[in-house]
């Protein structure tokens, strides 16, 4: 069938905030290459995460559903046995489904040890990989300490050797690292150093090296069907760019950090603690922020510059005919905003993402180079594989809803008008500081176009109007007058909730049948 | 340990309404042997399911997990492979975990064979079972089209051949129907036959078989610690009683019919589609409700009869000295209460239940033979039972609280003030009557002393005023003067709802030391 989807290419930034690509307004940041896909595809401009922490959030986009219902909270907390990913999901149509690069997830090895599954069996390997067929998944963070205790090689790390970069740990100790002028090696877990290049030569950087893997399995593939998740671990720290791309940016392509005196004057107990983070009190001094923002840019440049080459790639080789392609990210960066550093809360600077989508079928051409305003989150991108490779969608487990209707163009069904994400953090200094229980430690986002409401635990919610007060730095959580306004929130999220899908063993259809079999059982129940 | 809980014998009847005994206020349903465990026990005069249906009551029983936290919703839906019942949590202490009966919960089939679980494994097996230790499950409904088209053997059908009920299913033909004056099959599945005897001696009635089996395996456990659930399937329907006792009550035993007028003329949609089911249809009949009432009342006095056999033996063996015992039911019985028959509903005829807890500690002796008022849930059990055994509760999974504060009189932690309960009706005919789609078939309830609030999907809440209207007849879930009310039992169900424990694959303490294992690692985040 011409124009069908045959294959699926997730491709997945990690950390990259919705916007810093030029064709999502960033203003000295050119991204000519994802610009160019935006074009050719629909860009999505409310795209938000089910929680802004690279664990749990991919866990979403890999199970189609909310954080709280696929139970991976957090980075270290493994995904339950039970729970299906995208592989199961597209594995019965015949599709290879891979990974290159990051997936952040980790087995539950008690639950397969409780069930006597063998972790070396087709099922183990698949679980452990997590649900995709093994091909190169790297996590992107290797300590050595952590290298040290492993017993898997990395095959990144095995290439740099071959390349001459002699180390134990190459990943740390070059592609992470920048060098003094004496020979010194100056470690990008320190965040001084951004402004200096990596100690690797551009092309054995990891951006370029996923690419390279990409392209491998796209190529080893020929004409069999499958889906790439090619997971690029930048930009995310250390925020280390290789030359030439370390020294791109510099004072007048900065955009000021975006934030307010009264944040830190009225500040919730939560994002208070937060605030306290050593990577917040750093980035909220300007000198540190620019410093790390020379390397985050300088990485964010270059994945659009190895997106170029693989756009090229694919179409000379004619997959823009048959081939989806998504181009989003895991979570943002509040790189400085709201006097914070990394993610976690739900400030748009965390919890929005970039997302654009490449439909190769003529439906699709009417919408080609439009961007869609309505909301969309995490969990709708796997409803959205389904329709595409199979034409219907079974949502007995899957929360989100299918986009293609909107790539389409065709009317959809009743549209969401709120998105939602939700965080454990449990595992922060913050829950220690604020002397929280490990499962006390959760918040709740609900937004609309005209509010943004956040239910923490044990504490008063925080609430932000998103038409007065845009940049979201008065947080009226607590001024009497709006507690209409918080009032519909939490009707909302109450309803939300309400909708988590967790009668996962049978189908929608599987309930209709058995009530049937039931009757037919010779159950009688209250005939006279 | 002089007093120390050993064993643990917990009873369950099924369908067993909280006040159809003595000790709760029957007028006229003596249950000596029952009001006196209680004379010896706590009696918990305000104890609720956490669904008012077989299957997720008692999966939640065992789980110690709100319905839709386990996600077996309704009985025909398995509870997920990674789920773990009560044998999964005293295993470890050397207790063997049994049962006698019924558990009505079916195994993730699907989830095994993704996973490569054998069922003939010992894992396989002890999922199938569920989660018990084989010795006599028996799920009591075993109409004549299942036993035919199952491979496998019931015991109970077996002994009733050996003894002589010649039939391919005594169970159906002897032991659930009644026999006409010209010897005609009389079947227990039309209510018609409930003032009936049933076809079998009364010693081989499955009350009198299930306590037999129960008193053998403790019997066989000698001096080795056991957990039993002993599980009558009675007074659940076929509602037959054996001689003498399907005779023993009559008019003036029955208390009239709890319904109103005005609960029919303004029923809530749900309500009202309930009300059309035949089982409501023919109990909110007199006749045919009174006709129910004699076999109900006389199946209840049957198992007090042997809760009598089976506590003397008990005290013949000493242990008393050593055991916990629980007698509670998995939900309630309309009995035409409300115009409805079955359960499945909220009102207190289907949610609430008997609950009586003999603790055999000298700490106990101050609380014996007290009614205690405190709202208690389902899910409060396991809880109990692992603080009895082990001395501790890890509560990441479990959600509810240990009851042994309450029995052995100390000042427990701030206690619940609401019950929760929760229904998946997708398997009803009020679904298809509604054209409500299978995932939104849900209602929620939430009740504190003075209101009870039940919020369906899509329609408007139902609000009953406990303090002025105690039988629940009359529903203000549309006044609007009650508005506030219900925006305080709405806040309190999403406050609720926020409390279930789904990070599932990591305990409180794993978070905690994983947490501090991240700065072990190397993981440095955020240092200038």
């Amino acid at each position: 069938m011409a124009g069908a989807v045959r294959n699926i290419l997730f491709i997945m930034c990690d950390q990259l905030r919705w916007d810093y690509l030029s064709c999502y307004g960033h203003p000295s940041l050119q991204t000519p290459n994802l610009d160019w896909l935006a074009t050719r595809s629909v860009r999505f401009d409310s795209s938000y995460v089910q929680s802004p922490v690279c664990g749990p959030s991919r866990a979403s986009f890999y199970t189609g559903r909310t954080v709280f219902s696929h139970g991976s909270t957090w980075n270290r907390v493994p995904l339950p046995v039970g729970e299906l990913t995208v592989g199961d999901y597209l594995r019965p149509h015949g599709i290879r489904t891979a990974v290159v690069g990051k997936t952040h997830l980790f087995p539950d090895v008690d639950g397969m040890m409780r069930l006597g599954v063998d972790r070396d069996s087709e099922i183990g390997i698949c679980i452990a990989e997590p649900g995709f067929d093994p091909y190169e998944r790297d996590d992107g963070i290797h300590p050595s300490k952590m290298v040290r205790r492993s017993n898997r090689t990395l095959r990144y790390n095995d290439w740099l050797r071959e390349l001459g970069y002699v180390s134990e740990n190459p990943w740390d100790e070059y592609a992470n690292s920048a060098e003094g002028a004496d020979g010194t090696i100056l470690s990008g877990w320190e965040l001084r150093n951004s402004n200096l290049p990596a100690r690797v030569k551009e092309e054995h950087s990891e951006t370029a090296y996923m690419t390279d893997r990409g392209i491998e399995f796209i190529t080893e593939m020929g004409s069999q069907p499958w889906f790439l998740h090619l997971s690029f671990i930048k930009p995310h720290w250390p925020y280390m760019a290789p030359a030439p791309y370390h020294a791109m940016y510099g004072p007048t392509s900065f955009v000021a950090a975006q934030r307010s005196d009264q944040e830190r004057e009225h500040a919730h107990p939560v994002y208070r603690a937060f605030q306290m983070h050593d990577v917040s009190l750093t980035l909220s001094d300007d000198f540190a922020r620019e410093t790390v923002l020379r390397g985050y840019m300088g990485l964010v440049k270059q994945i659009d510059d190895h997106m170029g080459r693989l756009f090229r790639f694919l179409k000379a080789q004619g997959r823009f005919r048959d081939t989806m392609i998504v181009f989003t990210s895991d979570h943002g960066d509040y790189l400085g905003d709201h006097w914070l550093g990394e993610k976690e809360l739900f400030h748009e600077q965390a919890v929005r993402i970039p997302l654009i989508i490449y439909d190769p079928s003529p439906e699709s051409d009417a919408t080609r180079n439009t961007a869609e305003p309505r909301f969309v989150e995490a969990i709708d991108l796997l409803p959205t594989f389904l329709e595409a490779i199979a034409g219907t969608v079974d949502s007995s487990r899957l929360e989100g809803q299918s986009l293609l209707p909107l790539i389409r163009g065709r009317t959809p069904p009743a549209w969401r008008d709120a998105v939602f994400s939700e965080i454990d953090y449990s595992f922060y200094p913050a829950r220690e500081t604020l002397s929280v229980a490990p499962s006390q430690a959760r918040g709740y986002m609900l937004r609309t176009n005209q509010w943004k409401y956040v239910e923490f635990k044990g504490y008063r919610p925080q609430l932000f109007d998103l038409e007065n007060d845009p940049h979201e730095f008065i947080d009226i959580g607590d001024v009497p007058e709006f507690e209409p306004a918080r009032r519909e929130m939490r009707d909302r999220l109450l309803t939300r909730l309400l909708d988590r899908r967790n009668r996962v063993t049978l189908t929608d259809q599987q309930v209709i049948e058995r009530a049937a079999q039931e009757r037919v059982n010779g159950i009688v129940i209250g005939q006279w």
